[in-house]
């Protein structure tokens, strides 16, 4: 369910594990472009898709039948699409597994600060060991590219995650199982915003040892965010947590850094919106951290000074330097803060 | 001791914070033109050091009345040059702390397997909580040019850290405190050789996937071996190793990295090494990193793969593939192997 960078490459990988997949796309020149000339021309103009990748517009032709539903959509529309699409989903029974939902999206939704799989239990009414998600350090253009991938498929429900991890391991793509959902989960939502500072700091002409800083001491608060919600603090140094922090920092392929970027070079949020024709979605998450970590009583400094840079309208320039200048205490000692 | 990059860089550090310091350099040209142009016109032609930085090749100048004794020179080549200036050293006493050493050299030694802290201790005669080291994601070219930096001093005696701490703490540079010596040395040592990967994934052609992907299981080893030797794990999720991990990966300016790159582009070592103009530091320690390995029973692949490109011929290639292509089992069962 969606046809964007990542729902594109995610079809793709499952028809190369030999996976049956049927995209559903809002708009139909982009169906109409997968099934004629097995092409996403909007994402990915130059990659031939294989064959057994098919779209559609019709979101229950796309359903009926699925034993596996993917859904790749902008996080804060998936409450809004669900509802009706929820009919297609089965629960599981003595007779069988029932539906997968599989989520791809990274985010925690504004106002009820839930979880994408939260948001996919609530609304289905589905028990949340059928939903599962796959995260990691997987920039869609370089999978597209078929270079090779290591991934986190996870699940509550461990033979679960060993189904779907069956159904998308490829020659270039390799997922792993894991069953803290919560982890994986937050992992991916807050590295968009670590990215975004990161990207400041390259906007500001910032040095490695900085940026190396600012991943070091973001995944030391999203570890501490993490645990507090009851996830295990292992999943931040694994592929979901530092893996996928990593990789989004580094590449300039990514859309929060490259608009962290812009805001490090001086562009407000609009500025920066039309420079990189989207809103990243650490702008959006960073509210929605904040809000998780006031629920619980845990400082996140960088997620804070973001929210700042955001829409408070302070400088990228001053916040970096606050973050850099905090009280030298023992490091450890920091982390608990 | 010693007029390198980093023994250079420290040495400006200290004069900003206004702890006056004196540079031993092999050379009489470095020790002159430190002394007559504020520069070491070798490492920094372009830096002009504080007038609070002193240099002299008389080793002795340079240790008598030191109460801070900074050790910069080739991990490999300590033992040699120890014997000889121990005799400056002072043994705390009712009076005083006596002289701290303090290592910013990272390796492990080939054959004794020691860390450097430990080879100090050794030869010095001194307890280990006179030793501390400084680690952390501290390109020194970046510190330079008072780039903001954050740093770690590690200490078993928590004092002598923030003594040290305060000899060192300048606006650009933020060091923070920590007792856990064994974790921050390994980190150092280690980071060394996961960075000759991720250089060889680099010059490969491969992309932040899996250069994400090395750097993520690159620290899960270390963090595996650290345990094992008395290590806290959290050490390695922190500045000591994460940061420095990240910061040696990312800089185009690390010389493990560069020379990684180099065999990943096809050069053999010595090949390499001409290119270079040097050996990295990884390609001594992956031998002795190994070593402790085995001394403990600690699996570590990349490692292991690094030691076959520089002694077996093994192409870089076929390493990284094999990398990539580890069972696919959880990731968390993985880390424990």
């Amino acid at each position: 369910m969606g046809a964007g960078s990542w729902g594109t490459i995610f079809a793709k990988i499952l028809a190369d594990a030999d996976t049956p997949v049927t995209m559903w796309a809002r708009r139909e020149e982009v169906a109409r472009s997968v099934n004629e000339e097995h092409r996403n021309r909007e994402y990915f103009p130059d990659l031939v898709l294989p064959q057994g990748v098919r779209a559609t517009t019709d979101a229950h032709v796309a359903l009926s039948d699925a034993d596996l539903v993917v859904f790749a959509i902008p996080s804060q529309s998936l409450r809004t699409n669900l509802p009706e699409w929820r009919r297609h989903f089965v629960a599981k029974s003595d007779q069988g597994p029932g539906t997968t939902l599989l989520s791809l999206m990274k985010g925690v939704e504004l106002g009820t600060l839930k979880r994408m799989s939260e948001v996919i239990v609530e609304i289905s009414g589905l028990p949340a060991d059928q939903v599962a998600i796959v995260t990691g350090p997987n920039l869609a253009p370089e999978i597209a590219m078929e270079q090779p991938t290591a991934s986190v498929v996870a699940c509550t429900d461990h033979a679960r995650a060993v189904a779907v991890q069956e159904a998308v391991t490829t020659s270039y793509f390799r997922p792993y199982t894991d069953t803290d959902v919560i982890g994986c989960e937050l992992g991916g939502a807050i590295k968009n915003v670590i990215a975004l500072a990161y990207g400041m700091a390259s906007g500001l002409g910032l040095g490695d040892n900085t940026k190396a800083t600012l991943i070091t001491r973001g995944l030391a608060e999203a570890t501490r965010l993490g645990v507090h919600l009851g996830a295990d603090a292992a999943t931040f140094a694994g592929l979901a947590g530092l893996g996928d922090l990593v990789a989004t920092c580094s590449s300039p392929l990514s859309r929060n850094h490259t608009f962290g970027k812009q805001l490090g070079l001086g562009r407000d949020l609009a500025q920066a919106q039309a420079i990189t024709k989207q809103t990243a979605e650490g702008v959006k998450s960073c509210r929605s951290i904040r809000g998780l970590a006031a629920s619980v009583g845990v400082e996140m400094p960088i997620c804070e000074q973001i929210e700042r840079v955001c829409y408070e309208g302070v400088s990228p320039k001053q916040v970096v330097a606050e973050l850099m200048a905090r009280q030298t205490k023992p490091e450890k000692e920091l982390a608990q803060v």
